[in-house]
Parts: structure tokens; sequence; C-alpha cells
């Protein structure tokens, strides 16, 4: 019979806000500071002795900082007698090097996965893994929970849009399975952007598996980082005779050029969800952000009282 | 009959220049820089294949980013078969976080300890711990070096000090060892400031414990972070009858206010050594830098040579 407790760090303070909301809890009493030379310095205000404990922190930019801020709060949980420490990561940072593409590369996100585990973490909610595959880098239970009903559910209820002319595109053949889904949901076809390079150093030719003539096309990704891709996806679309282009993502990252390169491009709307924190500033009108708090509230929930959380993974 | 290579990060790359040079080798090709979205980005761009490897990298501010890139380089290297991976860490960012001194606070250096180790490291040089103790922290090898000998050897050898008036100076009680150590070398005696605070919330008071009237005080500490403690022991020292005050500690963490109030203080000269690069900008010119990198070259050589490293250690 322990209690719970959600703690934030800083990696995204408003959704942690909101989750606590959603759960019917205050958050957890902390702080998280720097010492005058740069290192962490965390006080947890409150005792949590046997309680069951969930931090919430996505691992985006500046990264090293978040997951620093994450390893050192779960030493300091497990050496004050939590019972079980459980870490709310909406995104997951490195997750893009799953694998060695080349040689001599390292594989940063089990890294990031041994480093939790060792650090003394139980159990991760995550949300859409760059890779699936990722959930086998922990020896702990990990819950996959997925961002797209959420984003097809905001198309699905959109007035200006004739559901009749949906067209999901995938922006890469790595994508087409996550298309799949969404298609599934709105049903819809799906269409693939097939990227060739037909000689080295020359430019790609975007070729367009499917039919996407005079359609409403919503290209889908899991991670927007620079917006390059998605953008030159958008106009190709345009170009071969989509009536409009929407994109959508989980994990708005947007970094570099992202913003300037959404402004300038064909995408109508670009909806993405709050897995990560964006700042107000320069933000283009045309990013919908959509919440993920009441699906990680009703996670933690579900995990607190030990019943299966599989039930939220559609 | 594996052979010998050397690699430098970002935390201090003339230093890693320097001991390479000492050694007789190049340093091993690499970039380590960041993608868009401020993950680091490893290349390692030579085979290291059944090497023993050594890493230089202080964790110096940016701690967060020091330490990230040492683990994932250590991870990469793990991955493409390093014989051994030897990590050179002149500075041990964290050190401070040794233990709990209050409820519920994290043992940060104990974690940084375990990280290494997870990611693959085989074998840890270190120059002055902050506590001798965190050698424990690890399950494999640690070569603990220390700085007072070459502290000690600049003012043996400096002309303008009358060595018959030198008095080794601690600046508190957890310091006495050290000044000990120096004071031996520079025979000479000790004094230690004794820090009172006589009522809480009523201000420290400074006594002075041993003879320092009209003598040269050489106050020696392991860490300078923001220079408080040392500028303020200076001034007592001068108030209490020295004739003059040099100041010296290993790692010049020198964050914040510490530019200023050394150039504000009573000090006449500050000697560190470069176990942590100073940028250029604004540093006073009292600070005179020594170098450890012919003590660590000599330390890598004789671990690659399976030789005792304890020589180097007085
Ligand atoms: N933060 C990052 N930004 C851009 N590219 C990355 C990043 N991390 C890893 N990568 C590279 O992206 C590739 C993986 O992307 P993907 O093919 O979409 O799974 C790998 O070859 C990585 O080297
Ligand atoms: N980076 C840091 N800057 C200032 N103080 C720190 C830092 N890291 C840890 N500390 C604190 O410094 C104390 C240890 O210093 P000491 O008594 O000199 O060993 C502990 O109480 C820590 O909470």
């Amino acid at each position: 019979n322990t209690s719970l407790k959600i703690f934030s760090l800083n990696g995204n303070k408003p959704l942690a806000e909101e989750i606590a909301k959603v759960v019917g809890i205050p958050l957890g009493k902390s702080s998280v500071k720097r010492f005058s030379d740069g290192e962490v310095q965390i006080n947890i205000e409150e005792s949590i002795r046997g309680c069951d404990v969930f931090i919430v922190q996505p691992t985006s930019n500046p990264v090293n900082e978040h997951l620093m801020e994450l390893l050192i709060m779960i030493d300091a949980l497990k050496r004050a007698s939590a019972e079980t420490i459980n870490i709310v990561m909406p995104y997951y940072g490195y997750a893009r090097q799953d694998r060695k593409a080349r040689s001599r590369e390292p594989i940063t996100a089990k890294l990031v996965a041994d480093m939790m585990e060792k650090a003394g973490a139980d159990r991760v909610i995550a949300l859409d893994l760059h890779a699936p595959q990722i959930q086998g880098f922990f020896n702990i239970p990990i819950d996959h929970l997925m961002g797209v009903p959420i984003l097809a559910d905001y198309f699905d209820t959109k007035e200006e849009i004739d559901k009749d002319s949906i067209v999901v595109v995938s922006p890469d053949h790595g994508g087409v399975t996550r298309a799949r889904k969404m298609a599934d949901r709105l049903k819809a076809p799906i269409a693939i952007i097939d990227k060739r390079r037909p000689k080295p150093n020359v430019a790609e030719v975007m070729n367009i598996v499917g039919d996407i003539n005079g359609k409403t096309a919503i290209i889908i990704d899991d991670i927007i980082d620079t917006a390059g891709t998605i953008t030159l996806a958008a106009q190709a679309l345009i170009d071969k005779g989509a009536k409009e282009v929407y994109a959508c993502c989980t994990h708005p990252v947007l970094s570099g050029p992202a913003y300037q390169r959404i402004t300038d491009s064909a995408i109508k709307e670009l909806v993405v969800t709050n897995s990560i924190l964006l700042p107000e500033e320069n933000k283009p009108t045309k990013i919908k952000q959509l919440s993920v708090g009441e699906l990680l509230a009703q996670a933690i929930v579900r995990v607190y009282e030990q019943e299966s959380v599989s039930i939220l993974f559609d």
C-alpha cells in the first residue's frame, strides 16, 4: 500500500503539471538547479520513502543536460528509499543512434538505456520510440505508447477536411507501418514517397507510389528535426497534383532551420504533440500542438494500480 | 603485442596534444561534434581494433557535455573492439557530490563511476580527486596522481621567495593532509585557517592556527571554484601579519565571480595546473598555469607497458 508521487525535472514542466492535474495529485516538491560551475544540483523537498515515484522528463534538447538531470534524480530517489522509480520519457533523446550504420559508431540509444537501469530505474513509459527495437535495449519493463491515435483523431474531427479525399503519406520506406496505422483509423488509402539517387552526387528524385491526385495528403513521421525531408515531400506532393498537404508527427524536435522551412513550405498545417516543449518565440502559427498529457496520466495510473497498460496501445 | 592510441575529446585538447607529444605519437584521428538537435556525434577516423586506447577528457564545465562525450566515446571504442579502454581524467566533475550531506541528496560522483564502468571503461587515471575515497567507487583499477609535487617544485625554484620564511596554509580542516605534503617538500611549517561561526546567522570568524607573522604564506587547495574561501583566507592572513600571500591548487574551476575576486584579492600569484583548460579572455595575469602533461604522459606509458604507476605518486 504505497503512495504515488510525480516529479518533474526541467524537460517539460507544463506537460508534467498537466499529467499531475489529470491524475489528481500535486507535483512532488523538488528543485533542479545548477551549481556555479554548471553541475546539476537536485533538491527533493518531500519524503518519498516507500513511494511509487514517477519522473516526467523528455530528453529533448539540451539532451545531455536533461539526461544527466534524470540520472542524478534516479540516484537521489534510490538512495532516499523510493519503492519503485518509474521514468516517463515522452521523448527519448539519442533514439536515432540505435544501430551501427558505419564502422566505429556508438549505439547511444543502448548506452542511455544502460545508464537509466544502472542508475536505478525500475520501469520506463515511452512514446513512439524511433525504432520499437529500443524496447529490447532494456531489461526492465517498458511500456511503449503511440501518438498515432491522437494525431488521427485530430484530422478525423477537423471540419475543413473532406474525409473521403484523404491519403496518408509516409515520407520514406521506414515509416510505412506508421502510415498504415494512421490510414486504418481514418479509413483512407496510403502513399509512399520513394526517394532515389540515380547516381552518386546527383540530386535525389522523389517519386510517389500511390494515388494522390486532387487529394488531401497527410504526411506522418515520428520525428521532425530540421524539417528538410518533410518540406521537400510536401512540395513533391503539390507538384504531383495533391490538393493540399498537412503534416504531422509525434516529436517536434524542430532544430536549426526547421521553423523557417515550415513557414516557407507548402504545408498547410503541421500537427505535433507536446512530447517536446516548444519555445513560443517565433513558433510558426501553422504549428498545432496536441497534448499527450491525458494518455501519459492514464499510463501512470494503470502502472501504479498494477493494471495492464496495453489497452492504451491503440 | 597491442598498440597504443591516445584520443582527445573536447575537454582539453591542448593538454591532450601535449601528452601525445611527450609520449611520442600523434593523437588518434576523431571528431566530436553535435547534430543539429544538440546530440553528440562522434566519428573515430582510424581503426582501433585490438589497441590499448587512452581517452583524455577532464569533465570540467560544461560537465554534462564532457561526460556524455566520454561515455559515448567509450561505447564506440568498445563496439569497435578496442583491447582496453583507459580514461585519463585530469579533472573529475561531480567529485564534490561524494556523500549524502543532507537527506535525499544524490551521490553523483558514484553515479559517474558507475556510468563509466557500465559504458565499458577498463581503467581510470585521475588527478587529485576531491576525496581519495572516490577510488573506492570503482571496481576497475584507478591510478590516483597528485598535483602537489608540481606545485611545490614551482615555489621551491621561484627566486623571489625566501625559502626560510615559507609557511604552507590549509584553507580549512579538510585540507591539512595536502598542506602537510606540500610543507614536507618545501621543508616548511604549516598553518590552518580555522573558520568558526560563533552563532547561527553571525558572520564567520577566521582564526589562524600556526605562526604566519612576517612570513610568505602559500595557501593550497585541491579545487578553487568561486574563489570565495581562498580570497577571504588571503585577506585574513595579511590582516594577521603575513608578509605576502600566494595561493595554489590543482583544479582551477574558477566559475562565476572567481576571476574578479582573484584580481581584487590580496593574493600575489595564483598557481594552478592545466587539468582544466582556462579561456584566455579576461584571465587575470596573476594566474600562473603549470602543466600536468608530462606527469599524465608518464602514467599512460607506464600503464601501457604494464609497469607500476605508484612511482609517480610523489
Ligand atoms: N541527432 C541526430 N540528428 C541527425 N541524425 C542522427 C542523429 N542521431 C543519429 N543520427 C543518424 O541518423 C541515422 C538514423 O536515422 P534513421 O535512418 O531515420 O533511423 C543514423 O545513421 C545516425 O547516424
Ligand atoms: N559543483 C558544486 N559546487 C558547489 N558545491 C557543491 C558542488 N557539488 C557538490 N557541492 C556541495 O559541496 C559539498 C561538498 O564539499 P566539501 O565539503 O568541500 O567536500 C557538499 O555538501 C555538496 O552538496
